[in-house]
């Protein structure tokens, strides 16, 4: 971490600061300019607050040098974290396809959507329980309901679920949810985040439409820092001036996220783009990046769908993407 | 509501829209073009989904007419709200000063600062309790020992309080508590947003970072459709590319509410540029804009304390500010 | 084209906007609403002013059902263009490759540089004559004597060349440039768009860092409403508060370009992200896609560049995404 | 400047570096850490280039400590410029209120608004000749002719003009133009700049829609770097995910331009917002923020107005807006 001081810094408060680093264990560097002095700091500076620095009179600003976060760090975790998911897992050799609706409607849609995303090779079953809707006059979910008929269309497949949590005093629900997902506008639910923390199930969390990269993996840290390490890294799209799409896919997130840290990294084309023809061209372009694995909106009606539905495709275009992936993953692999 | 169908639309699905929006009590008019054909629905459209029509394959686009908020239009209710918050009150004549620090760290500090700011003009004091912060390892607040110390501080002084709920479960903490904050990460937090709508107090609605003015009009619906109509919506800077402030606030923002709702709008200047210096400026800019009250962070040692010390200022900077908004106000309410 | 009164609109005012609007040769459905109406105008809206309608005090909003662009428009050309660029083409069956350095520094630089992406693989050979750089004291090119030894590299390897113009004044030294490259700066130079409309040079318009996707689209229109239909379109990153990378490559104007618009689309790794070690992913991600092309920079010393080292690569890592290009190509054209 | 260099920098590679910075006159501490080493660099750091440097391959990072600008810097010129135009100015004790058409369209509207305007208050006339227009069909000025008639204008009023030149080509027809405006496509016209730094007219300089701060003083740096020190900034609103407004104003641009430039700041209310409504509103909030001027489209007729009709308002609300002005020039003055 660096401290640039202002010019002639008030020597009692350089004092104060010098001896206050110190307490923390720092070491300071002292390098004298012609219009200010920086400082830099050696040690374990990732629970240093910086804003308290910054806040200080004598100080122009404060750049880290190492991330603040440790846990989600690849440089403390060179290998990829492969998490285990029921009888698949995510991060390794497997590359995961999470499908299936935006909304739980019925026993007859979950299972019959459920069934086809399998034959056309899904690896896990996603359907939303509890949805986070703009509007509180829109359709909210069939709730605690709709976790049960995941549960049965699990029962029925074998897919393990993948379905949001929106509030902490849903979780007793999710006992038997194999992957919790936390969605954009939750990603610094901070309280939630904790309270996951203290779970043992993979949790998937989804980037925030104006969150940056480094604010995902603090997110991620959250978890992390609770004790459980079974995180996976969702990008989405983020919220830009362009409306041509709903969000901006920012698919550079990829390479800079697996670069930055070693957890698994899945892409959401669905929402991404908020419409249903350009999800194929968005998943190819996702799996070329090199993403661990891709969610997507399926539905056998999406006209019909609750919510969602310019984003959801059908169970053949789900087959063909699920195909093409394979195709492609033989060939980038290769690379 | 106006539909624009895609060319030549298969015929029964066009049947099957028609029948369906006649079912919800519309009217429909067609708009026959040379290359599409248009539907113009006359009724009450705010409670209908446009994702779901916008799903259909016969249809290109969907464009709302009427806002889809009822309670917080001012089209229904064209006076403005004034929101009661214990003797003092926001929305008419009064203009709300809401000062105090980031954090309540201690007996001694919050009552010293409730005291000092009571005493350049506060009509109301803030301090925060549950802290949302980026980082897992910063300090979290005091949580419900916070809340005790601010009720101290409104006993001594007289002062509402005005605080931060970061969680459904935190809320009967709150039960004393004058005015109910919600941050702008929570602001999307439905869950939250559904209970404060079977609260009776008022509730400050922060924007979120990207949230757009029709999102956050559609939050603060969300707490009136429960019952609840003592929401006061707080511009508090969005997420841009520039970096010179910690975030942009959005001053246009403030008659464009005014102009779509009769709620009170108050502007939180120390948040929006995260810089303590410019605080008086746009705190003026806010008055002269038309805001009914300000939320500013006041700290008489902003250097220790313990979050967000750099937009913090101290009690003499907030008099200085109180007292040129008494003059300002008579000026601009003279226009 | 819908127009959306307000609600009573004053007669005269709106028989004169009737009469207007007719005498534009536009036909007028009318559709009434219980609180506004709606004109619809049929027939081609494509010169119509949005917003001298908009401007009229009986008007509420104004909504474009068709594109304002024409030429540039699938609608109207559906088969994709083809542009001859020297023996080589964009747009077809060849995937351009256009590779070089940021800047010319020296004809042994660019000769030797312009051999190896030939050896390499590349179709066309770029390189900076004339350079936009943020501070008036950057190296700014080496301008016309670049051309020059671009002229020469061409001469040398074969290779047509694409370079920047920044002004309408240098324009007669690009009379041998193959394909005049205008820049994310330049995208709303329309005196400039304007001038290139009346050549018959290839034209790689690369979109602005806040332009929208329409915008780019209408910049292009400029262009081609002179005459000039060799337009290339170049998506290379768009301002978002993102940092992680100096832009955000918009991954998804690709599909939604090659919808819109008949035109080739390229793309440009190096500059989207400005980081080199990112460039071989975000190629494979753009051929994965669907672009036409790509635009890579190559330096035989990123570290002695004179301009945007960070995001120039080696020849030979060059090589290796030139050879995986094919290689994706064969996969990616089998979907 | 401070250099971050990578875990054990290649020792050839780090002696270069350090050599080159020594020969750019700059002296170089040493701060070791546990992972990095960085390096303080004393001395003028203005023409160091950044890129150059963050391209070598031991290099992790580089932080500036000092601003790029020097001629635009207020470290170096502590005092507000003052700029004379005609027989006013800006900067200094006179409140710059520039107003007129969007468009100038004929003899006849120029003069009646030139001469409602000057009644009105304000100090200097403005009028597009050359109109920057989105669409190739729309109206693009009357050019030359426009200018022509702006000088009649002055004859008639006195009133000094201020008008947009779009392209280098057009600078002869401006000899008798009292001031130059470059608007927000062109602020990175870097050769446009850089000849109207061998101007000693005043440019009135506006801030692209994704330009930052920072790169808003540099462009200003251009000019001034060639000799022409009288450069007026203005801010007109910035691009963001926001549409309420055409643009969002970004008031705290104004306090970080006065305190990081001696230049004179103004903010033009009708393209910020591009509403007719909002213009008194943002002007009111600008003056509180302490602009130095202010520049508003004012047209006798809005709804006839040939380009950007909504965001213009009449003579009488013009005058309402100058007269509220000077009042409140009296309040905030005494801050």
């Amino acid at each position: 971490m660096i401290i640039v001081l202002k010019e002639q810094p008030e020597a009692q408060q350089l004092q104060n600061l010098e001896e206050w680093l110190i307490g923390l264990g720092l070491e300071i560097h002292h390098s004298e300019g012609v219009h200010s002095t920086v400082l830099g700091l050696v040690g374990d500076t990732s629970r240093v607050d910086t804003d308290l620095i910054e806040a200080l009179d004598i100080v122009a600003s404060v750049k880290r040098i190492q991330e603040p976060y440790k846990n989600a760090n690849r440089k403390f975790h060179p290998m990829n974290s492969v998490i285990n998911v029921g009888d698949t897992s995510i991060g390794g050799d497997v590359f995961a396809k999470i499908a299936g609706p935006c909304s739980v409607e019925s026993e007859e849609q979950i299972i019959s959507i459920a069934k086809e995303v399998k034959a056309a090779g899904a690896t896990m079953l996603r359907g939303g329980a509890f949805k986070p809707r703009t509007s509180p006059y829109a359709f909210q979910g069939m709730g605690g309901d709709g976790i049960e008929l995941l549960l049965k269309a699990k029962k029925e497949t074998g897919l393990p679920i993948v379905t949001e949590v929106m509030d902490l005093s849903q979780l007793e629900l999710f006992a038997d949810v194999d992957v919790i997902q936390v969605g954009a506008r939750n990603m610094q639910n901070f309280q939630l985040l904790k309270e996951l923390g203290h779970s043992n199930k993979p949790i998937l969390l989804k980037r925030g439409l104006a969150a940056t990269i480094s604010e995902l993996l603090m997110s991620a840290e959250y978890i992390m820092a609770g004790g459980n390490e079974n995180v996976i890294l969702c990008e989405r799209g983020i919220r830009t001036f362009e409306t041509a799409t709903r969000n901006t896919l920012d698919i550079s997130a990829v390479p800079v996220l697996k670069e930055l840290s070693h957890l698994p990294v899945v892409i959401d084309p669905s929402h991404s783009a908020g419409i249903a023809r350009y999800v194929h061209t968005l998943t190819m372009s996702a799996v070329a990046a090199g993403v661990d694995g891709i969610m997507i909106e399926v539905h056998n009606d999406p006209a019909k769908a609750l919510c969602d539905g310019p984003q959801s495709i059908k169970p053949d275009a789900f087959a063909k993407i699920s195909k093409d992936i394979d195709t492609l993953l033989e060939t980038v692999r290769g690379f």
